[in-house]
């Protein structure tokens, strides 16, 4: 609750590549000389890692909320400010949405700028503050770019400031988003998606967290952790009934860069090494793109192992997913294949009827990236992937308040003097 | 996590009037004969009150999150969908704020709609389902519509639909927000003051959730507990260096209608009742309104013990708590005399300088009614009512990312090759 002064950073902690195994250290590099995406080896903290409500915790107060709560396997601890309120979020059980399956919502839009970023943006921007640097940079004009801009400046005046690189022709709504933190802000004119890789390799002191690297990952890896102890949690305190499983069945994210299924993945790995899932009760991961713009997909669908560029993407209602030259595209696609899932796409008619449902039966106002997991249920569902007694969670990445349409039908106006009459009319 | 079948709400719960002590029987009346609104008298029930943790309590399992960890304390137990998702807000310490105290926000804006009204809504559409009714309305145009909306829609298809009243002249923003959960929406023409109470007499079976009825008290004291709670956990851990308190030394919420500040000071008479409050260790109640409408405030400096309408309001920035004839602000001003804090009012100047800095220097996206709190702890700053060592709680009641200015500066375009170079100027 208050915010312990920022723990020091592990000293040069291991990087490693899921793919070739090769290894690397941190701060120099994000990404393997095979090409693909690193991420912290905290495979060997896992083994002894437990639940940190567990006997082995100490007191209560120690144990950090949210993001934190699993900070034994971060490279970062404690931070103080808006960082310390990443996470954390909730997960509920909502049986009108259940489309042959038992389905329940992690909303990640109930963090601090109403997004999944918040996660990692804390750990990069904590792990920045507490390295002494003076710049945490990305690459985003979205959720990611607000969300970086917000973290940097909950590091205060000692912290480091952000910079954060939008496209030329970003909106006024948007920058405004952005802004309102005081972010250094660089409009990029050319090729955006070669921008994420010449951001890294760029010779300055400039931290960038976008949306695959290692601090990021780090992060965003607490929202499967915690959903995975809700379920043992539950299965822990029922354990006489034996209704409950010690993880859900699968679980179901929208895939862009393919960041957030890497960490989803990485969690998984994590508590497997930790003895905390039998291999049995892993959950198998489903990875949901738009039909418009869906490299990884394609690449499942395909029976690649490997997801290239796809060159025909048209605009889709979910454009923050719509990654045509994903940079953990191929580790996204392990992800699925390893746990047994799969990616499929949705049209964007499918994203807006399921959107709209969250909205009127389930009360969740999302954006439509989020909305392609229910969407991505309901087709898993038709073609025999999930069983009426699966628990699938669905991940809700993001709010939809920030893009609400005002160009609706006008309800009918009332005079005050006519009000119980015409309550009775509607009510009768 | 799963959400439980939805408990049948207790029989008759008794209400009472904070000030002339009448009782009256839950939902038959709303307000007391004499003119006060009334609350639910939990204070029998608070009495054998243990912070759910507590060796009392029985497995994990049972004590639900955020407001339904509370379920002792209020008229219907754990509802599924999304109510369960209300409450569990973060409580972070922000040192770059501090202003003559030491300063914690409690982001209530981490909610599924997006501010405090959540709880209050959670709770009112959680009886309403309980109890078979097939109506559960409000008078709101606002965050509270929002949130009657989409708690409404969580109910699913057996439960109650939402009917909010709003004003004729609603923008079509709003209105949009309000509309994607389906609920019946009718414009009322006519003094939206006086619908307020007209909407609570109307012969027809609705129930109205408005702004300081019982079941939205109830509902919102949740936030209460849960700061006085993290204060009580983080003191009994460091018990044995002495530096925390078990209860913040003063709370600053915005005030608006009353019924936010009537809920705090709820809880905290609960917890008093409950004896894990020293009279000693009671925090101190701010409340803060905009100068521009201030009728609260305005009784407080006259030192008057009743609230009367203002016939002067003017526009203010923080348009969602300018209330000219608060329902509830007798009540408030009674909350905040008998806690030893005080009603006070400050400049839009001062608001938006608020909201600025909550953001540049803490990562925080509020509405211009949350900043008045940090504007608030500046006055009482430098009025000397806050000594340095005071811990105090400014309460964010919503997001600001529903009204974002889209016209700022636009910032600088620079070329892809030109990356590094413009990088180094950036940052050496």
């Amino acid at each position: 609750m208050t915010g312990d002064p920022t723990d020091a950073p592990s000293e040069s902690p291991d990087l490693t590549c899921y793919r070739c195994g090769r290894t690397a250290s941190f701060p120099d590099r994000k990404r393997c000389e095979c090409g693909e995406p690193l991420w912290f080896d905290t495979d060997g903290a896992a083994v002894g890692f437990e639940w940190p409500d567990s006997e082995r915790s100490g007191q209560r107060g120690e144990v950090g909320p949210g993001v934190w709560r699993y900070a034994d396997l971060l490279p970062v601890g404690h931070p103080g400010g808006v960082a310390a309120a990443a996470g954390a979020t909730p997960l509920v059980r909502v049986p009108d949405l259940d489309e042959g399956c038992r389905l329940h919502l992690k909303d990640e839009s109930e963090n601090p700028t109403g997004s999944f970023k918040d996660r990692g943006s804390a750990v990069g921007a904590a792990w920045a503050s507490a390295a002494g640097r003076e710049w945490v940079g990305t690459v985003s004009h979205g959720n990611m770019a607000i969300s970086v801009a917000a973290n940097a400046a909950g590091t205060g005046p000692d912290g480091p400031d952000a910079l954060v690189l939008v496209p030329d022709d970003i909106s006024g709504e948007r920058l405004a988003a952005i802004a309102q933190y005081d972010p250094a802000v660089l409009r990029m004119a050319g090729d955006y998606g070669r921008l994420y890789y010449d951001a890294l390799d760029a010779d300055a002191p400039v931290e960038f967290v976008n949306s695959d690297t290692p601090l990021r990952v780090a992060g965003q890896k607490t929202a499967a952790l915690e959903l995975c102890e809700a379920f043992a949690s539950e299965a822990s305190a029922s354990r006489q009934t034996g209704a409950s499983t010690p993880a859900p069945d699968a679980i179901v994210l929208p895939v862009s860069s393919g960041g957030h299924a890497s960490a989803t993945w990485k969690a998984l790995r994590e508590l497997r090494a930790a003895g905390l899932l039998a291999e049995a009760d892993l959950p198998r991961l489903y990875l949901v793109q738009a039909a418009a713009c869906d490299p990884i997909a394609a690449a499942y669908r395909r029976g690649a192992d490997e997801v290239t560029a796809t060159s025909d993407a048209e605009d889709t209602v979910a454009y923050s997913i719509a990654n045509a030259d994903p940079p953990s595209g191929t580790r996204a696609l392990a992800a699925a294949l390893e746990t047994g899932g799969a990616v499929l796409s949705v049209p964007d008619g499918e994203i807006l009827d399921a959107k709209a449902d969250l909205a009127a039966d389930a009360g969740f106002c999302v954006e439509p990236a989020s909305a392609t997991t229910l969407a991505g249920v309901r087709r898993l569902s038709e073609r025999g992937e999930l069983a009426p007694d699966d628990d699938v969670v669905a991940v809700l990445t993001g709010t939809g308040f920030r893009e609400l349409d005002a160009d609706g039908a006008k309800p009918d106006t009332v005079a005050l003097d006519d009000l119980s009459e015409r309550l009775r009319a509607l009510t009768g």
